[in-house]
This record gives C-alpha cells, structure tokens and sequence, in this order.
C-alpha cells in the first residue's frame, strides 16, 4: 500500500486562522476509476483567497466544512492513468488539495510542459497559474493601463501583487507599492523596479502614502480593501479606476468591517470606475497571456518570486505565515520532487 | 428701488438641516455692470446633493459658509442688459441662489427657449435641466441599458429617479424602483409605469426587495448610497453594473457612514463594475438628451413630475422637506411669475 498523508481542515477558525485548525491524517493512496488518473503531489500554491471560504459565507472558493481534505491547486506528476491522453510521467495542474495523492477524471487536469516551466514546476502554479493569470488580466483588461500613468498596487510583494507591479511597468506606468515593513518596500524598489513603496505599518503611513502619490492614481489595483483602499480612493484622478482583485484585509477574522467611507460619496466626485473580476472568465485567453509573459522573462523583465515551505506538514503554518503578510511572492509548499 | 429678498445660511448645520439654520435679507437689487444682465428669478429648482454642499466636505457643489446667499439654479427672466446677446426678456437658467434678483456675466446664462419648455419655464430646471441631463447620461451612458435587463431605481420617486426609471422601460428593461412609503410605490406603478416598487420604510424590505427582483440586478442606478446600496450589492447578477449618482442616505448628517458590507468582496464575488459619475462631463452632449427627451414626452412617453412649493420664503421649508423624502419629482420653489 502507498501512504497518503493529509491536511484536514479540524475546525472553522472563529477568529484569525490558526495551524490547529488543521489535523493531519494518513491513510492509504486511491485509485483511479475508469477515465481517471492518480496523480502524486509535487508543489501546492497557498491564496490568501482561500481564508474567504473558510468563513462560510459567499465565495467563488465554495463551502468549507470540518473533515475534508483542505482544498489547493497543486502541480502533480500522473503515477497511473486510465486515459490514454494524459500518460504516466506526465505533470499537470489539478485540484489535488493538500495531500500527496489524488485521483482526478483526465479531462480535468492540465497537462502542463516541463520546458515551459523556467525549470521549476511550480511556475505553473504561480507565474503560468493563477496568480499570473491575475495580474495580467486584472492589470491590462480591467485596468487598461497607459504609458505615463500612476498605477498603485496593494499587497504590493504579495503573489499577485509583485507581478502587477512589474507589468505596469513594463507598460511605461509610474508604479507605487503598499506593502508591509520596510524589506518588503525595499525590495519592491530594488529587485523589482517599482518607482517608489510605502510600508503601510509605517506610523507616518497617511503622509508618506500621500507624498509617494503627488499626481494621484490613475489605476489601484487593490488586494486589500480595507484602509489602503479607503485611502486611495481620496487619492484617485478623476476618472481613475479601481480594480477589485482581493480583500486581504478582510479574509482572516469572521467579522469583516463595513466598506470604507467614501463609497460611493467619492466614486462621484472623482468619477472614479471600481470594478471587480474573477480570473476564471478569462480562461479562454490563459494562452496569450503565457505566451506573452513567458516573453517578459525571457527577456529579463519579468522576475517571477516564490516564497517556499518544504513539507507537506508545514502547509497550515505556510497559510497562517501568508495571512500575517510573510510571503513574498507566490507561497509555494514544496511536497515532493 | 428694487427690493431683493435674499436667503443666506445662517449657520452650517451640525445634525440634521433646519429651517432656522437658513435667514431672509431684504436689500437692493444690483445693477448689471458691462457685459452683464440683471435677472428676476422665476423658479429655482433644489436638489438633495445640496445638501452634501453643506457638510464642508469635499463635494462638487464648493465650500459654503455662513452669510452668503445659499445657491441654486433658476430658471429667470431678464430685465436689464448690457450685452446684445441676452436682450431684455430673454428667458435664461442661471445660478441665481435663492434670491429674487441676481447679476451674471451675460456668457455665464444659458438662455432657453419659452416654447421649449412644454409651456412651464420651472422644466428647464428638471427634466430639460441638470435633473433630466443627469438621468438620460447616467443610465444610457454609464449604465448602458440593454433590452430585458432588470433595472433598479432608488430615489426613484425622486426628481432624478422618476425619469430613469421611466427612461429604462422605454429601453425595454423591467424596472424596480425603491422609494419610501405606500403612496410613493403606488404612484411609480400606476402613473410612471414601474414594474414594481419596494418601499423601504416597510418592516419586511428585506423580503420585498428580494422578491421584486427575482432574476437579480442588471443595472443599479443609485441615488442613495447607504442601505439599499448594501442590499444591491448582495442581488446584482455576474457582471452586472452600479450607476453612482448620489448618496441621499448620508447627506443630511455630519458624520456620514462608512460604506456598505461587501465593497470590495462583492464585486469580486459578482464582477461587478460600480461607477460615479457628473453629469457636468456631459455637458457638450446635453443638446442630444434635449431634443430625445422631448420626443418621449410628445410621445406621451416621459412624464416629468414637479413637485412645488410656493414663495421664495419656502426654500428651506421645501429643502428640508426634500431630505426627508417629501418630494414626488422636481422639487421646484416658485418666486415669480
């Protein structure tokens, strides 16, 4: 028999995400059924997203309950398969959770290419996956930004963020993080050329947020809500735009605040567009997008970050470390090579 | 000499408006300088987002203080000119304040057309005026209203709701409108040909409101901000669309509420596009509403409302009245005739 360990969820956090809300379980490997494939986990990529669905309430991430395996996007390698399309030994992306086997129909995996992969799988996860997929479509199609612009990014290290922030600049835009603590904000400026950081931990927060924005926002890509949000929406151009990709700030509690003041008071007055997106609208267009960061790489100006956990075990504490704003980059748990 | 009555706030208010926070002045009538024109104020027309004017916040309506004349639009007559232009008798909107006479620069008036006006000056101040301007744009423009969509409507008995939402059943969209008490929804109904209304002052809103909109929110046209804005946010359809047009629901106050639950999470959750809009921006377009606006009413199919009180001593009276909801369409003060 082959071992399968996995992260269950133990109970629903009450107030912050805690690891003892997870258990670990063993048991015993499945198998796959007729059309079906068994694939072993290699890297899971965390969300900040997925605290939304442990709190119950209305998510695209659906319903959590006590005693299911935890869910999570993972890249994986086929051990046996009952479909002729997606052969053992080959890597996809599935719905695995966080566990080292799962079982999936064939159709609904992605066979993903080792080569395009910059040598390590869990770029599909991040840069090619999700997150990716996020910032490209969150940035160009909601935001549409223009050369010369100012562009504000929330959670401005984060998995999203960080890209967001390096696409706007290769747009020609003047781009301006919040993140939280100062290597964090240095690092925005340094590694990833952002124009300027604002560490939102910082007690002159409000002023420097405001003297780091002297021509005000053209585009806020927030991750946040909350007070950034709050914040940039008095620092908006008229006829600025918002585009409402994540509410970090309200993920992981069970009390979300209200909405900050000035909606809609000041969407009016600065004839500012909000708008909110899901990435899975544009999946028919996943293509192009790959195609054209995978260009920015090659190029060197696109530097995908991952900030990695080794060990399934450590997944729970990896998802609390990102609540806490610890990553930088796309949090990837590492599960086996 | 020429008396002129004038009303001036007398103090900003701290809770709710009053009359006393309003004064009359009786003085002389100025007398046009070069280039300028005397005009007898005939009607003024006041609207709700005045009141934010008054709060000394940001607002597009200015600073106001005590001991000016409190502002308005009018619809007046001329009778004294020195610039060929507007002759004597000219029939013109201008921003008079709530005073019998005023002076502006001859190209500060707009002059209008008596038999444009469907035989009552008082529609060049609402349904050819901001009012009508500011409903026409917004639904058509920010909106952008299809055939069979599901409109809302809050405010909708008010001086901008009562046109949108008839505008939208011209665009073949079913409409529902949110206004408050039993006599308001009924009028929607019976004599502006809403599908259906909700009043919000009933104790079963909640169920009301979701059951008049059964397939969901296509379009939001929002006048009032606050609650019905929260309960909208939980109703729209996938990508549907709020139009920002006011916030009735934290003018008359000074300490506005922050925004509804839901914002951003909602429009993630929905795809949702919220935007603020001035129908000031639209101002080289207003030609294009008139005379489309003015086949829907020789059509029999707009129906503009005017809701009048008498004597220029009455405007705080009918302003404060207005903020509580009193007014059925336009609400118009008369001063002269």
């Amino acid at each position: 028999m082959t071992e399968n360990r996995q992260i269950i969820i133990d109970s629903l956090p009450t107030g912050r995400l805690e690891p003892g809300n997870y258990a670990l379980r063993t048991g015993e490997a499945p198998a796959p059924g007729g059309g079906e494939v068994l694939c072993r986990t290699l890297a899971i990529t965390i969300g900040a997203g997925q605290r939304a669905g442990l709190q119950g309430s209305a998510s695209y991430a659906g319903a959590p309950r006590a005693g299911i395996v935890m869910s999570g996007t993972a890249v994986a390698r086929v051990e046996a398969s009952n479909d002729d399309s997606v052969p053992v030994g080959s890597l996809v992306v599935c719905p695995a959770g966080w566990q080292d086997y799962s079982v999936h129909a064939a159709s609904k995996v992605r066979v993903v290419d080792h080569g395009d992969s910059d040598g390590d799988p869990a770029h599909h996860l991040g840069l090619y996956g999700t997150n990716g997929m996020t910032a490209y479509f969150g940035l160009f199609d909601v935001g549409d930004p223009k050369e010369g612009q100012t562009v504000l990014v929330s959670a401005a290290a984060g998995s999203v963020g960080h890209l967001v922030g390096q696409m706007a600049r290769i747009a020609g835009c003047r781009v301006v993080g919040v993140a939280g603590g100062e290597a964090k904000c240095r690092l925005l400026i340094e590694e990833l050329g952002f124009d300027a950081a604002v560490d939102y931990k910082s007690p002159d927060f409000r002023t420097e947020f405001r003297e780091a924005l002297p021509e005000r926002i053209d585009i806020y890509f927030d991750n946040t809500g909350g007070e950034v949000l709050g914040g940039a929406l008095r620092r908006m151009k008229i006829h600025g735009r918002i585009v409402c990709c994540g509410v970090v700030s309200q993920y992981d509690t069970s009390k979300p605040e209200p909405g900050p003041f000035g909606v809609p008071g000041l969407l009016i007055n600065f004839r500012v567009r909000m708008e909110g997106f899901l990435v899975f609208d544009y999946a028919d267009r996943y293509g192009e997008a790959r195609s054209q960061m995978r260009e920015w790489v090659d190029a060197g100006k696109l530097v995908p970050k991952q900030d990695v956990f080794k060990g399934l075990e450590r997944a729970p504490e990896a998802f609390v470390d990102l609540l806490a704003g610890g990553n930088v980059g796309t949090r990837i748990v590492r599960v086996s090579s």
